[in-house]
């Protein structure tokens, strides 16, 4: 037989030339070898996982041959997620519950419904990759908005877009402990977002996978259930139970739920029946309330350890987001010190790593002296001995600079 | 609150504009109802699922954590489905496998990867409808081709297009047991076919769900088994271990592994590590090939006893494929029966349901003379019961017009 062609002799369409692996993906499966202590994934912590409740719900669903048949979206799990939307603030009714494999496809199924080639998109500086990445085949223009670190994206800065004509397929918000920053949109700009979504009749996306994972007492209402016009909710079952079901949902308007059935079809026709059964059954068994308190407690824990090995290790330049809830810290050193190199020593020297801030910047350059940090995935011990190794390394670092 | 908007008031992306929902998906849920004896769907038969050693081995799998957690393609499933291939005759290696969320996803992924906005596909006039939805976002310009009921796909229509100019995106075959015609590609148009790809450099991509649920014993062999530089090849596990997996696969050339990596975490960022290490255990139970064999005889009986069905009961002036694997005849009836108002008298006459011919079609009206049956999913007596009873009401209609 022939040797294979190499990528480029195949005649690929226009928007894959530039086409380059996720840098977060790939730091990620670099950082996963063995004896790196990584805080650079967005990994939940394995051994909270309700391993055992699920199991035996899978294996209740697996007596019942339908459960591996093609199906339609189950019932049953759509009224478990009106539960769980409710806790979360949202009153909903399972008409309005759209079932998804994975928080990602409902970003992509989405942007393919809402997004012409070439159209315009309004986003964050730094933010998600996965939303980045859903956005590349259609070569859209970016206009990008700063984020603060205190009270999240700049709706302003959205409004001043839109008050001078420019328009957007979709406005996005990670409203509660952004990816990758871990701020949460204070409460007067949720209501601005809303406001200019309405004024200018562009549909908000909420990504929400961290609303159930808050840890400080204070909790504000999500976008959605402010407004059920112009929100389109994304939820997921990745944080909250397991990334391995690839399972979550949107709350959208009935009436287009016909729609975005057609283009979820193109991905995949349907989701799993056997995951959104067992899924469905575990939640009905009772045991989620406990796990859920059991995560909230474990992973607040492990924010609180790394907020104080911060300010215990880290030098005095370094300034750091405070999450309330999520998985993620965001760290900023002094301009100057590129993360990207530091990662190259801390592998080496320290055995410690994080994911450099450029990763996640939409303009090229942005974060260079950023880096996130993940709480959920390490031990407190851990986290506490590896903060103070990343600082030891950060404090000569700066000494280099100054 | 305000009233959901209704969809036309959404900003939603041009291509959506004359979005409807599948025909296909619409129609068997329709025929889906208690009651009605449904040759309709493409339903693998729930009796027949492996559901107590898949159920032992999904047991087994959750009881490691990591089940449950994000992570890259399982090596040991990469290594069952190698050994899959050689049992169709592809010679092929680990590193050739790219996992999907089922072969749909595969064909998602493809289109997006090879297909530009307005781009040009030639097309059967008459194949998979997700192949056919695939395409709709980038509202391409699609050139038809006829298929032979008795050889296939029409290569040298293919050659005309191409030689006068024209490109194709990619072409696509469904090279054994086609659906929804039935046909399989005889060995002369496979080796033409393959041709003219290397000839004007555009990749074929081969969807092979049924490949392995052959019943006669002449086996041909696959595209992907003759080139592996212009094939890429979908394999499913949907219809040989069970649909609600949603796990299939590529067999493509390594190089092009890192970009489709990329398209493919824009729509679900990777496969269940559950399912794919549940699918690989139970493969490496040893329990699979003595499944498969189960299937074949049972989907052939069945086969043989719609094809003597349709001899018995259907009227002289039908005519129909005899399929040599897959799940679905075609059947062409007199120019002038009109198959979904003959849908719609058997449903009410007949409780029997079948898909007419036009929601396979490309080209409007194309079909409408002619229905699909489905032969997987009854049981033998069902099937004789319904042919009979739909030949009846078939043979009133042709007399109704002759």
């Amino acid at each position: 037989m022939n040797p294979s062609p190499s990528p480029a002799q195949f005649p690929s369409a226009n928007w894959t030339h530039g086409l380059k692996r996720s840098v977060l993906r790939q730091m990620i499966a670099v950082t996963a070898q063995p004896g790196i202590l990584s805080f650079a994934g967005g990994l939940p912590a394995p051994e909270l996982f309700p391993r055992e409740p699920f199991a035996e719900a899978m294996a209740q669903v697996l007596r019942e041959p339908l459960s591996l048949q093609y199906g339609p979206p189950q019932a049953a799990l759509k009224e478990q997620i009106v539960g769980l939307m409710a806790q979360r603030g949202v009153s909903c009714t399972p008409e309005q519950i759209f079932i998804t494999t994975g928080a990602q496809q409902g970003l992509d199924v989405l942007t393919r419904f809402l997004l012409n080639p070439g159209g315009t998109m309004i986003l964050e500086n730094i933010v998600y990759t996965g939303a980045q990445q859903v956005l590349a085949p259609f070569q859209p223009r970016i206009l990008t908005v700063p984020t603060d670190l205190q009270a999240g994206m700049d709706v302003k800065a959205i409004e001043a877009y839109l008050a001078g004509g420019e328009r957007s397929a979709y406005l996005y918000s990670i409203t509660e402990a952004h990816n990758p920053l871990g701020v949460s949109l204070s409460h007067t700009r949720r209501h601005q977002l809303i406001e200019a979504a309405a004024q200018y009749a562009i549909p908000i996306v909420e990504d929400d996978p961290y609303g159930l994972l808050v840890y400080d007492d204070e909790l504000l209402p999500p976008l959605r259930a402010l407004d059920d016009q112009w929100v389109i909710y994304l939820g997921s079952f990745s944080k909250i139970l397991a990334p391995a079901l690839r399972l979550g949902w949107m709350v959208a308007p009935p009436a287009l739920l016909p729609q975005l059935t057609v283009v979820k079809e193109m991905g995949d026709l349907e989701s799993s029946v056997l995951i959104q059964r067992a899924a469905a059954t575990f939640l009905a068994s009772g045991h989620f309330p406990e796990h859920l308190a059991r995560l909230r407690q474990e992973y607040g824990h492990r924010r609180d350890v790394m907020l104080q090995a911060l300010a215990d290790y880290f030098p005095a330049e370094a300034r750091w987001t405070r999450p309330r809830g999520g998985m993620f810290i965001w760290v900023e050193l002094p301009d100057g010190v590129d993360t990207a190199a530091l990662l190259e020593t801390t592998i080496a020297q320290e055995k410690v790593a994080f994911i450099p801030g450029h990763a996640f910047a939409v303009e090229p350059g942005c974060g260079r002296n950023c880096l996130r940090l993940n709480f959920s995935n390490a031990t407190a011990e851990k986290i506490e001995d590896g903060i103070a190794r990343l600082g030891r390394v950060i404090g000569e670092e700066i000494g280099k600079i100054c």
